[in-house]
C-alpha cells in the first residue's frame, strides 16, 4: 500500500505558485461528511459560497463555479461566448498565456497573439516574459479592426509562469479609448485573492479563476465570473458546450443549487476560505501579500540574482522568478534543494526550462515559513556552486523585522 | 457563519444513489496536505491510482482520470470520438440516458433514441422506463443501417433513475452479430465497483464513470476507460476539444503526470477507495450490493408497492426505485421523510417527478444502515397516509438474519 | 501495521453506554494542531472551556478538569476530601457503586455499604440492582451517626451497569433533616449532560464526571465539580494527594491554565462539545434523551423481556439493560450481534454476568440509529433461540413515529 | 464561538520543548471513531501499542501506559514503590527535578536533594542547573546508608528545563558499586524516542514518560516501565493507590484491555506514532535529534550567547537552553517573538525565570523548520536590543548544509 504522506519527518514547504500550501481549517473542511446536492443543507452551502464568491471577485454578476480544475474554466470562457472561427486578440506575457492561446486555437478559434514590444537583454529566448501586458499596443490593434472583427481580447493578470502582473484597468481603458466592442476576458487564475482584482470596476467581461492559490484550496473547482455583456454574447456564441454552458448553471445556482453533481467536499473548503479571508479583509490581504512578495525580493536581490519580472511597477505579490546564472540548471537545483530541505520550488515553464526556478508566496505561510523558503534556496544555491553576493536569508529577516505586519502590531498592542 | 456541520444530533443517512455515504476512512484521506503535482511524491501516487482503477474497470487499456464531475466525462467520451453531425443510436432506460442525449444533441451530434418494445400498463407516462435495453432492437436497427452511418450504440449500465441495469455484453454481441464498426460507449457512473463490470471482456469502447457512487467518493473525479478502437477513432474525430482531450492526458499519464493541474486530494481518497476495494477483492464487493438489494427489495415487496423495475433479472444492485400509490407525492414523503428522520432519499427524475422515490444500498452501508433506511421509509409512508400491506422492516431483517454476509460468517468462525 | 479502521463496511454501531459515538464534529476538533499549554491561545480555550463546564453541571463554583479518565476522578474526589481511616457511607445501585465502595476501601477509607430493603424476586443474585438509592435508608443510619464519624455519602446518579437513575435531591433532603454534616459526594460520569443533574440546587459537595458519556468525548478527561464546603474539607483531609490536588488547580484555573500539562486536543474536543450542548440548551438534551430511552423501551416490552430497572420512576435515559432468559448467555448473544451486524452492546457487568445487556441511547445518536440497535437486537436474539412475545422494532417505530421529536416539528414548520 | 484555530495565517512555529509538534498522520488519527474498550478490535489496538511501546522503551518487562498526563506518572512510580516515610535519593538537575522532588514530599516521603558539587559561576541563582547528575555523589551518599534506608534513587534523564541530559548508566553503575539495593527511577519525559534509553540494559526500575515529547502525540496519556524488582516492591508499598495501581493493569493488559476505561483515541495516535518511529528505527531517530540539536547550537554559539548546559558531554538533543544577557527579560523576548513572529518557546522554569529561554528541536521538524526558529528567534533577540556577536542562521544554515541527514542522501542516490 502507497504510504500517502510520504513527506519525511516535519512538514513539507510547499513553496510553489500553486497549489499554495492548504491551511488546516480547510483541510479540515474537506473531511465534512458529504451531503445531498439536492437537499436543503446543500442549497445553503450553495448560496453561501456563491454570494460569497462574488464578493472576492467585486461583482454583483453571476460567478458560476465549476467541478473542475482551472484549465476547464479556460474552455468554459471561450466556448460560451465565441463561436468557430471567431478572431481574438491574446497577448504573450508568459507561458500560462501561450496555453491559453494554444487551447483556443485547438477549439477552432483564431488566434492574435500580440508580443511585448520592447528589449530583454537578458533572457533572449523569452522576449516579453519579464514584462506585463502593453495596454498601447491593445489599443493601437484594436483601432486597426475597423470591422470590428476582434470578438474578444484575453490577458493574464498575474502571470504564474513568470511573477509578473498586468494592469488589467488599462486594457479596458484601451478597448474603450478605441472604442471597440471586443469582450475582456481575464486569467486570474493565480492572482484572485492574493493580488488586488475587481471585475465589475475594472469591466472585464469574463474572469477565469481556479481554486489552489489565493483561495487556498486543493486544485479540482474553477471560477467564470460573467458581465452582463458576455452573458449576452453567450446566445449567440456556437462553440459546442455542454458541460460548460453557462446558461443552466446560472439559472440553477439561483437556489444554490447545480444542474449536475457539484464538487461538495471542495465547497465545504470554499465556504471555510471565504470566511477566512473576508474575515481578515480582502485588502488585509492583499497587503499581507505584498509584504511577503517585498521580503522574498529582498533576498533575489541580496544574492544578486536578476528577477525574472523586470518592471518592479508589475511585481507579482504572489510568486517570484528567479533567473539562475548561465551553466547552472535551474531543474537541478530545485532537486537537489527538494531532497536536502523538503522544500518544493516551481520549475521553469516552457521558454524559461532550465533558466529559472520560481518561489511561492501565497497560501498558508507566514515570515518564518517564507524566511525558512529563502534558506532553503539559498543553502541549494550554494551547495549547486552559484556564487551569491550576499546573504538574502538576512535581507529577508531586515526586511521581515523592519516591516512589521499591521496584523502583528496589533496584537501586540 | 454558516454551520457546514449542519444536521442534528446523530449522524445524516444519505441512502440516494449517490453521492453514496463516504467511509471515514476516504474523509481522512481528503484532508491530507496537497502536494507539488509535478513532484515525484505526486508520480508515485498517480501511478498507483492509474493501475488500480485500470483493475476496477477491468480494463488493460488507459483509463483517464478527469479533475471534474461526472457529467463532464460524457462530454468527454463523445467529443473525443465523434465529428459534428455525426450519428448515434442510444436507448432511453430513463433520466440520465435521456441526458446524455440532450448532451449529445446540444454538442451538435445527431442522435437516434431508441424505445423498449414492450408495454409498460402501470407507468404509462414513462414507457420503458421499467426495463433494460434490448439489444434485438439495436441489432435491427444496426442491420439496416448498411451505409455505416451510425458511429456509436451509447447505453447506461446501471439506471440511477430506475434502479435497472442493463446487459452490457449482449449490445456487445448485438453490434458484433450486425457486423457493424460502431463504438460502444456505456455509462456506468453509477455501477461501476458496485455492479460486475468488465471493460474489456465485453468489448466496450469507452466507459463513463465517476466518483461518487461505487468508488464512494465525494463528486470531482470522472473516468473515461477507452479501448484501442476508441483512441484510433479519436484521430479523426473533429468535435472540438481541449480540456477534454485524451491524447496529452494518455501521453502524460505514463509517468503518473496530467498535462494540468489534477484533483490532487480527490486522488488521495481515490488511492484509499482502490486500497479499500480491491483489498476486499471485487467479487465480494459485487455479491454484498447484490445482498443490500436482495434485503430492501424484501421490504417494498412486503408494503406491496410495485418497483420500478419492472424486470427482475436486471434489478440494479445500487438502488431500489419504489412507486407511490397515485394521489401520494412521493415528494412530499420525502420532504416529511427527512425531517423526521433525518434520512434522504433519491427523488423521482423527469417522467417519474413525484411519483416515484429511490433508495441507494451503496457506499458506506451495511446491513443495520440499510434497515434504519427501511424503517425510515416505512415510518415516512405510514405518516403520509400509505397502507401498507405488510412489514417491510421485518422482511428486510428476515433477509439479512437469514443470510448472514460471507465476510460476517467467516469472522465468527 | 495495524489497521486502525478495522470494522467492515459501513459505519460501527457503538451503542454501549459509553464511551459513546462521537460526533464527526467533534473528531475534528480532535485533529486541531497541539499548542503551547502556556501560551496565550491556550488561555484562551482554557477560560472558555472552565466556563462552558460549570454551565453544564448547574454550579458557580469551579470544576477541576483532569487530563485522566474517570476512575481518576473518583479517586480525586476521596483524597481531596478525606484521612485515612474516615467513615463513609455508600449505596450499592450497582456494580459501578461496588467498584468505587472498593477503591475507597483500597485507599485506606472504612466504607459502609448500604443495600435496597425491597425484594427483587427475579434477580436474586443482585439484590437492589434494579433501583435507586433509597433515602430513607440514608437519613435514618445518619440519625444513628450521633458521632457524626460518617464523614460523606456517596451515590452514584446513573448507574451504567443497571440504567437506574438515583433522586440526588432527595438524598441531600435526608442529610439535611438528620442534619448531619456528612459530604455528598455524587459520581454522575454517565448522566452528566444526558439526565438532568443540579450540582449546585441539589447541594451536592462533590460531582464526578467523566468526557466519554453524555458529553460524547473520548475518554480521558474527566471531571469533580465542588461546592465551598468540599473546598473546606480539602484544608484538613490527609490523604496523600499531588496530581489530583485541587488547590493548585483551582488557584490556576482562574487564569485558564493547570499546574501541569493538561489534555489539550480532548479540550479541543470539549471545547466543540459545549457549544453543541449549550447551543442546543440543556433542557432539549435532556428531553432528546428521555425520548430515546422511551422509544428503546418500547421494543424491550414488546419483546416480553424484564427491564433491569424495576422502578419506572428512575428509568434511565441513558441506557437500558435488559434481563434475558434464564439459560440463554447474553453475552453469546452480544458477540453474534457483534459479528452478524457490527453492533457493539454494554455486558452485563459483575453479579448480571452473563444474565443482562445493555443497549446505550445517548452520545451522536438519532431515532434511525436507535431503531437499527433495536433491529440488531431483535435479530440476534432471534438468532439466538429466544422467544420473543411481539415485534420490538415494530414497537420503537410506533414510539418514534407517533412522539415526534420537538426539534423536527420545528423544522418542518 | 472561541476560533480554536486561534493563530493567524500560516502555521504557527511551536519549538517548546513539548508539546512537540504533532505530525498530521498523528492528529488524522486521533480522529478515528472511538470504539468499544471491551471489545475485540480494541484488544487488537491493545496489544500493539503495548508490545510497541516496550521496544520504544528497550525492555521485556510490562510498561504500564495511564490515560492520564506524565506528571501522574510520576505519582504513579511513587505510589507503587514506596510507603508513608520511606526515604529517597533525588538529584537536583533542574526544574522538573526539583518539582518530582516536592511531589514525593507531599505525598509523605522523606527526599533528600542532591545537588551538583562543581561551581557554576555565570549563574550563581542556579547551581547545578546546567549539568546533569554526578553519578560519584550518588555512590558516595548510598555507600554511607548502611542500614540500607534509602529506598529510591531518583533522577531526571532528560531536564526539559535545562537542556542538560544525565548519564543513567553511570547511575545503576553507582549503586551497583555501592551494593545498594535501592531502586532506580528515571524520570525520561523527555528523553524518551529522542534521546537513547535503554530501560533493562541501564538497569533501570521505573521509568517514567509521557505522550507529548519524543512520541509525538498530544499531552494526555503516560508511562511507567517496570522492572522485576520494582513490581517486587509493589507488593511491600503501602502508599495507598488505587488508579495508579500497577497490579490490575499488567494483569489485564496481557489481553490488551484495561481495568477502567483508556484513552482509546490517544492511542490511535500512539499506534501511528509507533510505526513512524519504528518504521524510521530508533536509531535513525537518535541521530536525527543529535544532528537538530547541533544545527541550533551552532547559531547560539554564533549569536555568542551562553547555552544553559556547560557540559557539551550531555548537551540534550531535545531542547537547548539560551541565557539572556543581564538587563534583558527573556520572556519580553519571548512574548514580542511569539506576536511578531507566531512562534512559541519555552520559558525559563523556576529559578531561571526571566533569564533564560528554551528552543526545542524535536517531534515534527526538519532542518527548516529549526532554521527558521533560529531566524526568528535571532529577529527577536534584535528586535530586543540583545547584541548579537554574529548572524547564528547563517551558522545554522552552514552546519546544516555541510552535513546531510543520512536520509537525505540515501533519497538522493
Amino acid at each position: 500500500m502507497l504510504q500517502l504522506d510520504s513527506h519525511p519527518t516535519g512538514r513539507h514547504f510547499l513553496q510553489i505558485p500553486g497549489p499554495s500550501p492548504v491551511p488546516d481549517r480547510i483541510l479540515r473542511a474537506l473531511s465534512l461528511p458529504t451531503i445531498d446536492h439536492r437537499g436543503p443543507e446543500f442549497g445553503a452551502l450553495g448560496r453561501k459560497v456563491l454570494a460569497g464568491i462574488r464578493q472576492v471577485f467585486k461583482t454583483q454578476h453571476p460567478v458560476v463555479i465549476y467541478p473542475a480544475s482551472g484549465t476547464g474554466a479556460w474552455e468554459a470562457a471561450l466556448s460560451n461566448t465565441l463561436s468557430p472561427g471567431d478572431h481574438v486578440l491574446m497577448f504573450e506575457t508568459g507561458h500560462f498565456a501561450s496555453l491559453w492561446q494554444k487551447m483556443a486555437a485547438r477549439l477552432g478559434i483564431s488566434t492574435e497573439f500580440l508580443v511585448y514590444g520592447g528589449t530583454d537583454a537578458d533572457l533572449p529566448q523569452a522576449p516579453g516574459w519579464r514584462h506585463g501586458v502593453q495596454a498601447d499596443l491593445i489599443e493601437a490593434r484594436l483601432r486597426k479592426d475597423t470591422g470590428k472583427k476582434i470578438k474578444a481580447v484575453c490577458v493574464v493578470h498575474n502571470e504564474t509562469s513568470t511573477g509578473v502582473t498586468s494592469d488589467i484597468a488599462s486594457v479596458r481603458r484601451a478597448i474603450d479609448a478605441a472604442g471597440h466592442p471586443a469582450l475582456l476576458m481575464v486569467d486570474s487564475i493565480s492572482g484572485l485573492a492574493s493580488a488586488d482584482f475587481r471585475h465589475d470596476e475594472w469591466g472585464v467581461d469574463v474572469t477565469i479563476s481556479g481554486s489552489q492559490k489565493g483561495l487556498m484550496l486543493p486544485p479540482g473547482i474553477s471560477f467564470n465570473a460573467i458581465s452582463p455583456r458576455a452573458l449576452d454574447a453567450m446566445k449567440s456564441a456556437t462553440l459546442p458546450r455542454s458541460f460548460w454552458a453557462w446558461d443552466e448553471i446560472v439559472e440553477m445556482n439561483k437556489d444554490g443549487y447545480w444542474p449536475y453533481t457539484p464538487n461538495t467536499n471542495l465547497l465545504y473548503g470554499l465556504s471555510e476560505s471565504l470566511d477566512m479571508l473576508l474575515g481578515e479583509g480582502l485588502d488585509n490581504v492583499f497587503a499581507r501579500h505584498q509584504r511577503w512578495g517585498a521580503g522574498v525580493r529582498a533576498a533575489v536581490n541580496a544574492w544578486g540574482l536578476p528577477i525574472q519580472c523586470a518592471d518592479p511597477a508589475v511585481y507579482s505579490p504572489v510568486l517570484t522568478g528567479v533567473i539562475t546564472p548561465e551553466g547552472i540548471d535551474a531543474d537541478a537545483v530545485r532537486r537537489l534543494i527538494h531532497q536536502r530541505f523538503d522544500l518544493s520550488l516551481g520549475t521553469g515553464l516552457g521558454k524559461l526550462k532550465g533558466r529559472m526556478f520560481r518561489m511561492g508566496h501565497l497560501g498558508d505561510s507566514n515570515d518564518l515559513t517564507l524566511v525558512a523558503m529563502v534558506a532553503g534556496v539559498e543553502m541549494g544555491l550554494k551547495l549547486s556552486g552559484v556564487k551569491l553576493a550576499g546573504s538574502g536569508v538576512q535581507a529577508s529577516m531586515d526586511y521581515f523585522a523592519g516591516h512589521a505586519a499591521p496584523a502583528a502590531l496589533q496584537k501586540a498592542a
